[in-house]
């Protein structure tokens, strides 16, 4: 009886789910379309079954499992439960998808969180920060994520919205966000907006290899901007800069708020390797205090797309053991 | 037995101290010179008299103190209870003074913090954050302070140095701090950096009636700037602007990071009142995202000078209700 914990990661296109033992060791994973125009009951369905049948491929029963973590994308009331309007469901208003679950299996605890929490739970428990106690982690896709563990816990906030840390303003007045503040970590260095500024200096006419690519795939990625930096493109290079600036800056201020021990990034853009690593680490270095030194430990995250399973269920391994509030 | 607390508040020309029963009502209190510039045993001692005498002004006896609470600046390593090499005390290195005080004492119980997060304790227990559990606190000196209460105790960090919060950088690149770094907001919006800006200001030429101020006293203090906004002077509302700016900027960073439910600013600039209160609300409003209405609550701290010996005490009642780690 409650050998095993469920991780679910609940995606616009695919839910994933992994069961894990005791240790947080993966016995199965499996994965369903969300089929998120659909009614709310009907994504919760997929989510049940998904469930039940990865905890059926790790050979055990669903009264063997102890605890299910939700990861989910926001905005929702995490400590209620309940998904408020979230982008990628347009039928989600106001679902108590944490109850509507937990009724649907048999009454089992939910542990419901923010899905860029959830990732960054995971890599404190089993990936990049699994041998420290305080930790700060971004992801780095379209937009930026955040979460902050503090003492081996998800700081969460007076709201549950704490960690919204791809808003922290680095440049005042500086470009416009998709949250309407202007200078935004996120409007620099998310995978979007790297490429965007790529994509918006090419157009300025500035010199760059990365010309070909816009007048023949009528865009520039952010891929395209670090296969360019080996060939020693000047603006990719400069693009790259910037982008490893406005994250080493973000380090610093995050340092001198929660100070964690290790700061970890996640997220498609990692794939650029060292050499991006290396400029965030050597501008955080340009522009950290004196005042001692200091030896917070910037690294890339190392569970890849499992990370959402894994910290989930980590999630509800804290909570069956008792540390977090009930129910 | 045990019934009441004592906060210590440890200057660099005075030492302050509290005698508070179990539901922080101030019974007593006194102060007495440190006496920095000699061997920490005579600061030490200096501590202990002024708390028994602080306790027997009370009508109680060292038996009915539970605990005691002790802030003091910096650097330390509060965890260990050891001041590395405290800035105002020159003989002060690397002192065990946690265990010297305690065995001064008898053997009580010392709590041990930095003198800025003592501060936003007294304030959080007994001030401007009585009513709320997570709240971020700035006290604007010659530098800026902070601390961070989370969850209703105090955020601590990796190595006991969280809530820097001074040395944010908010203008990279930009005016150049003690601590090394460019662009911190202490570097701005401190007391003694909003003099120095009016300061340079009128020094490069800039019509204002502060100039009359330069030229009989020799400086432009902070009480000058806001003396002559009433004034109307154009150049006190221009610094007075950027001050507020600043903290504005670092509110909203702050807000996205830990999610405070109020952010509480101490020191003596806050004697410039809603002028300047009102103006750090402007540019948040100005400045913070339109992703969902946000209530942060911004406030002046309440309690004054008394801030040190009630936070002390407060935390050496939270030690007494066993919600910090042993000692």
């Amino acid at each position: 009886m409650n050998k095993v914990y469920i991780g679910i990661d609940l995606g616009g296109t695919f839910i994933k789910v992994g069961c894990f033992d005791s240790q947080l060791k993966l016995l199965a994973k499996t994965s369903a379309p969300t089929q998120p125009e659909k009614d709310a009951k009907i994504v919760i369905e997929n989510m049940a079954r998904a469930a039940e049948k990865c905890v059926a491929e790790a050979g055990f029963s669903m009264a063997d499992v102890a605890v299910v973590g939700l990861g989910c994308p926001g905005p929702a009331r995490y400590s209620e439960g309940i998904i408020e309007a979230a982008t990628n469901f347009p039928t989600f208003r106001n679902i108590p998808i944490r109850k509507m679950l937990s009724d649907r299996l048999g009454g089992k605890t939910i542990v419901f969180e923010n899905d860029a929490n959830v990732a960054c739970f995971g890599e404190f428990a089993a990936g990049a920060g699994k041998d420290v106690d305080d930790m700060v982690f971004f992801t780095l896709g379209t937009g930026i994520g955040g979460g902050i563990v503090n003492k081996g816990k998800l700081l969460a906030g007076a709201g549950d919205n704490a960690a919204e840390l791809g808003h922290i303003i680095i440049y005042p007045d500086g470009r416009l966000c998709n949250c309407g503040q202007r200078g935004c970590v996120e409007a620099y260095a998310s995978a979007t907006n790297t490429a965007k500024r790529a994509t918006e200096a090419v157009e300025k006419g500035r010199p760059s290899s990365l010309k070909k690519v816009l007048d023949e795939k009528g865009e520039i990625t952010c891929k395209d901007v670090y296969d360019h930096l080996k060939v020693d493109d000047k603006l990719a290079k400069e693009i790259t800069d910037e982008t490893a600036k406005a994250l080493a800056l973000v380090c610093i201020n995050l340092l001198h708020t929660t100070e964690p021990k290790r700061i970890v990034f996640a997220g498609g853009m990692i794939a650029a390797g060292d050499v991006l690593l290396n400029r965030i680490k050597y501008y955080f270095n340009e522009h950290i205090w004196n005042l001692r030194k200091e030896t917070v430990d910037i690294r890339f995250a190392t569970l890849g797309e499992d990370a959402g399973i894994i910290g989930a269920a980590a999630l509800a391994k804290q909570a069956a053991e008792g540390k977090l509030k009930s129910d």
